[in-house]
């Protein structure tokens, strides 16, 4: 399906956002940024950035450390944070850290906010950012912790505590967005632009 | 974590369906409804019933046959019926069918719309329908002969002749709905209607 021109990189070390291009029928190879991301959100968040923008900026870091390795790809890197109530929230560091973010998120409103790019070269050639809103119902503990010892550690890789396609998915009320989004990849947006830049066939 | 009570059974033979259901962690078992859909789908455009009622009709029947063979249990139907400009596209029959189809969808908005409900001892107890509004992208015939070609038969298990979690992603401009419907099973009501029930924990 990827009969266009050049070589296209994913600066990505997600099995989900893999999934997503490899589903779509795109040829791609993965290489994961080395990059302290902890260290960039707090720099961005200092500096009072919205949620968009400190996506973004995380996102472009790791396109453009990729793209330094392979200057001739196209490079597409993409962010995902958790956004509660003007604050960022990061990926729970054990599960006794993940039952009390999610106990923060019970009941309320948060939102999932995406930044991604392209790198050629080393300059960024296209944004996009968008937001996902979610809702989670108002669960028991006695929910929470099956739901924990049902879930594992998989909650871990995600930067709410949850996978939707999992167990998560009984945590909420609601979630309006983008089908892609949800996922962490606008992939609609992305598809537009890597057909307009010639990347894949029309 | 269905540690509620009563036995739940899944009138669908999508896997899809099962996949969302069983990633949720709900313990259900499928059995797969016997029924005539093309013939009640046309009796009901004959009366020019709304794309809502179509698709929930269809669900309430195949969870009232399923629910004949297992009246105790908790049966959940659903059903996602396409809708282009006031008419019901049925799943293509051969790749041809399917060709022909996507061209009629193309550079064009439609909407995916699903029935759901559940029935126990015969009746239905819940029903809900909701809408995906969708618009595909004005693509080449060439690309869509790629298309067919990559996707091959798989086309012909979904209703438009595509599969979002495939390369039919490529097929699509703009997705708006809520992330479970696009599959074909609003699974955050139904999680939603279970609980307040007693079938699963809350």
């Amino acid at each position: 399906m990827s009969d266009g021109s050049g070589e296209l990189v994913l600066a990505s070390a997600s099995s989900t956002r893999a999934a997503l291009l490899q589903g779509a029928g795109l040829d791609f190879c993965t290489i994961a940024a080395d990059l302290d991301e902890a260290a960039l959100r707090r720099t961005l968040l200092k500096h009072n950035a919205p949620p968009e923008e400190i996506a973004l900026a995380l996102a472009e870091a790791k396109g453009k450390m990729v793209s330094a390795r392979r200057p001739e790809a196209a490079v597409v890197a993409a962010d995902q944070i958790l956004w509660l109530a003007g604050e960022v929230l990061a990926k729970p560091a054990d599960l006794a850290a993940a039952r009390q973010q999610l106990l923060r998120l019970r009941g309320r409103h948060h939102d999932l906010v995406n930044g991604l790019c392209l790198v050629r070269d080393g300059q960024v050639v296209w944004r996009h950012s968008d937001r996902v809103a979610l809702t989670m119902r108002n669960f028991s503990e006695a929910f929470l912790d099956a739901y924990l010892a049902a879930a594992g550690e998989t909650v871990l890789s995600s930067v709410g505590g949850y996978r939707l396609e999992g167990p998560g998915a009984q945590l909420f009320k609601t979630i309006e967005g983008d089908y892609f989004s949800v996922l962490g990849l606008p992939l609609l947006a992305l598809l537009d632009f890597l057909r307009d830049d010639g990347v894949i066939a029309s």
